[in-house]
Order: C-alpha cells, then structure tokens, then sequence
C-alpha cells in the first residue's frame, strides 16, 4: 500500500515536468544567462533590506505575538488599491497572506469542493496546477487566443459547466505580458453572470495580479474586480520588489461584491488561513508593508532591457508576443520544439524556459529579470538558433 | 446555494468554540492578567531581534530568491536535533515550515486521504481539528488518562480502526505539561506495529515536540521518533522564543525510518509544499536558524512563575497537574464548570483558557508567559475563586 495520500500523489504529478525541468537545466553554472524562474540576479532593493531591519526593532511587548492579519497593513492595501481601482476599498476586506501564492490557495479552499472546476489559462502559471490537484479540485486549461494570447471568451463560455465556481485571470499575463482591456472584462462578466443565473451556482474571478504595478509604456490596468462584483484578487509584494523569498501578499475581496457573500466569505477566511497550517506572513514582513508599498524594482531598467532583448529577437526573425507588463517574453520556439531550443541553448549556458512548462510546447518564456550582462552574453547564442 | 466550501464551513465549525472565547473574553484590557494564549507579555528576546536583523543583510544577488529549504538551516537543525535525540539526523530529512502548524499541515497531507483517521489527545492542542476538517480527514479525539494525563495506550489501541494513518503524540503536552517516559512511548510503539500488521497500511506518529526544549527540573524527553521509525517530527521555534509572529519552523523525518518509506516521503514533500500555497518560510527566518539555535526564553524565570502560580494555588485547594514542560499550567477548575469559572476570573481582569477549547469542559488552562506582575495581580482573585 502506497504510503504518501492520493493528494501528494497528484501534486507531484502535476508539477512534474517543473521538476523535471528544474533538475535537467537548473545545475545551471554561475557563470550562465538565467532567463528562467523570476528570482533576483542584482541586489536587492536597500530599501527593502532597510524596511525589513526597521520592521524587526519592537514596538511593543506583542511585536512578534501571533498575528493575523496585522491593522496596519491592511489599511496601507486598502489605500493603494483603492486609490489604483478608482474604487473605495475597505481594510476588512483584505486579508494579508504568506505571498499570492497562499492567496490563491485560500481562495481556491474558500469556494471549492472537490470535483469543482477552476478555469484558468493556457498558457499560464504552473502552480495553479498543483494546489487545484492536491484537494481534487478540477483544473479545466483554457486556451488564449492562440494569435493575440487576448481573452478568448467564447472558450471560457465553452468550458463552463455546473462544477464550475472560479475563473482565473491573471493579468498582466505570465507568461504572455498581456494586459487585458476594461471592454474584454466586461464582455467576460456578461458571460459570467449569464453563466451563473443559468447553472445556479456564482461563479467567481480569481484576479491573479502579482504583476499588476510592473507594466511597460504607461499601460493602463483595469482589474476584473472593477467591473464584476464576484471578484477576489491575489497579490505579492514579490515581483514589484524582486523578492519571492520573502513571503507577503494578499487576498482583497472585490469592492463591488454584495454584502451577504462578502460576509460569508469573511466569516470563512480565518478558518481556511487556519487550515491551511496558518496563512498569515511573518510579523515583520507585515509591519513592513507600509513602507513596501512605496518601493518598486526599476521599471525603466526593465524597459530598456526589454527593449534591447525583443528587439533582437525581433530582428533575426523571432515570432514574439509585445508584452505590456509582468517581467516576461513569451514566443514561438524555432523549428516549433521548445525543449529542443531550450537544450541547445543550455549548451551555451543560455537558459530559457520551455513552453512544456505551461502545457505549450512550441513556444518558450524568458525572464527579464536577468541582468543587461547576461542579455549580452546571451544575444550571440539566440542569434545563431534564430528561425531560419 | 451556500458560497463558501464544505471544507471551510467544517474547518469554521471545527474552531467555533476557539473563536467564541476569543470575541467574549479577549477584549482584554490592557491592565488585565492574561494567562490565554502562548503570546509574549515581555520584550523580544534581544538576540532574536539581532539574528533577523542580521539576516536581512543581503550576502548575495540571491538573497531574496525563491528558497525552499535553506542548506545553512537543515544543516543547523540535522545537528542540534541529532544530538537530542542521540542518533544522527541528515539534513536532507529536514524540511523547513512556517511554523510548527504548517509542518502539521505538510505532515497530513503527506499521508491522508479524506476519510483517513488520525488519532489525536485530548485534552490537547485546539488547531489540529480544523487542518483535519478541512481536507475531510477525519480527527478521533482519545482521551488521555484521566488523572494523570499519560497516555492511555489501551484507549489509542482501542481507536485504532483500519481508516487510522496517524496517532499524533504531543510531549511535552499542551495544555498538561506531561512528558511521556521512553517506557511509555515503547508500549505505543508495539501497539502501532502490530496494529499496522493487523490493518495491512503503516500508522505513523506524527511527534508534536514544539515545546522540545522547555521543561523544568532537568526533566528528560525522548522523542517517539528515537523508539519508533514511522515517526515525523514537527518543531516550532515560535515557543523557544516566544515568538509565533515569525512563521519558522520544520518536519523532520525519523532517523530510524526504512529508505523506501523515507524516499517516498522525500519525494512528495515538494510538491506538498507548493500546494500548501509554498509553505517554505521567508529567507531571512531561515538564514537566522543557526543563531536560533543558541537562543531560548528565560527558563529559570520561567520555572519560577510555575512554582509561584502552581505553588498558591495547590495552598488553596486547587487541583493541578504538576508540569514536567511546557508554559502551561492545567487543572480542575472549582464547581466543575471552567466557562462560568473563566468568566468569573475574568470580571476580576483574570482571563484564563476554560477546559471547552480542549474538548474537557471541567477544566482550565494558565500560560505562564504571562508576567510575574499578571501573576501577582491575579492571586486574590484566584484565591477568592478557590475551591470550597
């Protein structure tokens, strides 16, 4: 009989090929370019660094006391994205969390019974899978546009059956870079609501938006929760500072959500952060929030190595997406096999990530989070396997 | 149709009792004697505060990347856990948590499926039923021995059923302050293999050791794990230091444990981990683990508050529990009734834990974390409040 649950079983399952990948590519030598996971290659912010030290001085005989989620945290969110949404927003309704990565795990054990189903995107982030697999949730991958990588909103309204409780948005797009319009939220919500009256069931969206500050161009962002009331929104404090190690995020309930749900679902919350073996951040990191919020990685610097980076690959004849946020390129792997791609490239310690990861396998990601220098190094190696 | 999860209406019913007595006794003034909670009256440990500091200073672009387990810390706790146990502990079989609770959470998950049955104490610690809850595994509360709190090994024989995956052994044990005898941990241990036997699926222990390291009068502890090979082993640095706002904490596996079982077990922690929504802690509390290591809470200090509070009160008429470990003092509470007796102390600004969050509603327990100036404050309405 088989020792570990049918749980871990299918966890492990799902994030396979992230293991597999992780172990083939990732004795990656120091000396490499690293286009892969979203982790720092520069220092980090000293503001961080000083946010951190200053949040670790007491204030108080119950400075490192068990807390929830920590008053003056929540209000900091609450302006920020208030003031982001055009929309008030009310301290209780914010819940901090150990990263977005816990965020969606509440979220998801908030609504779900097993059998449930979670639409989320294809392309897209990996660890959904994993979380939804674990408790027997339903991971239904729906595809994007395969063109635009926009909404596809007619498959959404396809995938949609009576198990279905949340739609996944994650906008800006990891790992396409899209951001997706007010008019295609709208249209989104049309259905969604249609949906819901017709299966008896509400339907919620989950706006996954860790990456909602870091957008190229002056991009606008509307957030799903502005224009449907049955919206929850993650988020991390992780990609604007560059800092996954450090755990601390969120999980906001819509603005516009009704009253008696958004009870419910407050009533529920600090059960489920306690099931889940204590969602709650770190004391520090919490009292660090008010002073985080005012620090970003530099959105410039990013610009220009975005520039630099697809406007190479652009030039040899690289099919890219134009990404109008995250810190992410996506595109169409040459000769339409990414693992192959992703190993010649390996050969010159140039490492990208295969499309295999997001169940795409003819395109690839790569990581702007790497270093102008790893870009320069990398830019002979991309050139010689350009599409012929 | 109701919006919020089977699985969270569970977990919420689970804690009710826990939540109720927070909303009606903790509006605590500030001037009130609070012995409820594991928190800290005093200031943080100097040393503590040091070590995160210390460890905010970034050594490396990496600093604040993704981390799962941390080498410095495994290796850190393969060695101080090695040597308490006398038998030597690989840093590989360590796996680092936020906190005792996730290590909890990690451990179920690794082993159960919904309807799996996990033997746990009772009295014991209030948070184990709603992780169970939860995830629709299933909680047998089995009493401990009435009078003196050992563990009954007739009454965990007699709830060993085939669903069993677990008996959770909690030394030293919260609310009691007991410490089982390696003699005692033996019994159990051949009742677990030959039950096994008999059932056809191993039953683990899960050791619950957060309060390892704080015991009185030289008492000796021996961990289940040093007797039985089945064994996980769960820590907490959060009592140590009086620290729980700072989620560190990790699952070890048994020394003794055969290879396949360890290999299995290994295998599936990962992806556990990540559909715990990444139950890792933050970098900067894994990379001061070696510095937590050499830290403790005054436990001279400590003990004397045991033997001022426990002293009074057997003088009184009081019928206590003499702790061997652990910050808890745990009796009888006067009448037999120990909410009418916690809101009794509580007009007085006493607030005690009433025996109905442990499942035993004829008892109470004290933290002794409150300070000896609680303890003074609250000796007349002790005395008023004694037993007839």
């Amino acid at each position: 009989m088989a020792i570990v649950s049918d749980g871990a079983r299918r966890a492990g399952e799902s994030i396979r090929v992230v293991s597999e990948f992780a172990d083939q590519f990732l004795a990656a030598d120091a000396d490499g370019a690293d286009f892969t996971f979203g982790n720092p290659h520069e220092r980090p912010l000293a503001g961080l660094v000083a946010a951190i030290k200053a949040a670790a001085e007491p204030n108080g005989n119950d400075w490192f006391a068990y807390k929830s989620s920590v008053g003056s945290a929540t209000a900091a969110v609450a302006a920020s994205l208030g003031a982001e949404m055009g929309l008030p927003v009310a301290a209780d309704d914010i819940t901090m969390t150990q990263g977005a990565f816990k965020a969606i795990a509440l979220a998801f054990d908030l609504l779900l019974n097993p059998g449930d189903e979670v639409i989320h995107p294809k392309p897209g982030w990996f660890a959904y899978a994993p979380i939804l697999a674990h408790r027997g949730y339903v991971g239904v991958h729906t595809p994007l546009d395969p063109v635009s990588y926009d909404l596809d909103i007619d498959a959404i309204a396809r995938a949609i059956t009576p198990r279905t409780r949340i739609v996944v948005v994650n906008s800006p797009h990891n790992p396409t870079g899209r951001i997706y319009s007010r008019a295609r939220l709208e249209e989104l919500a049309g259905v969604l609501d249609a949906a819901s009256e017709r299966i008896g069931a509400r339907i919620f969206i989950l706006s996954d938006e860790p990456y909602r500050r870091i957008r190229f161009d002056g991009a606008a962002f509307t957030s799903p929760a502005a224009v449907y009331p049955w919206t929850l929104i993650d988020y991390s404090y992780g990609k604007i500072l560059l800092s996954p190690g450090q755990r601390i995020g969120y999980l906001a309930l819509g603005p516009l959500m009704p009253e008696a749900d958004r009870n419910a679902l407050t009533a529920a919350i600090f059960p489920v952060q306690t099931a889940l073996g204590w969602g709650f951040p770190d004391a520090t990191m919490q009292y660090a929030v008010p002073e985080l919020e005012t620090l970003s990685i530099d959105i410039p610097a990013l610009t220009a190595k975005r520039d630099r980076l697809l406007g190479a690959l652009k030039q040899w004849g690289y099919r890219m997406v134009d990404p109008e946020g995250t810190f992410y390129l996506w595109g169409d792997a040459p000769g339409g096999d990414s693992l192959a791609f992703a190993r010649r490239l390996a050969e010159r310690k140039v490492f990208v990530m295969p499309g295999t990861l997001f169940h795409c396998p003819r395109q690839y990601r790569l990581c702007l989070t790497a270093t102008t220098e790893m870009i320069e190094q990398a830019l002979p190696a991309f050139r010689e396997a350009a599409p012929a």
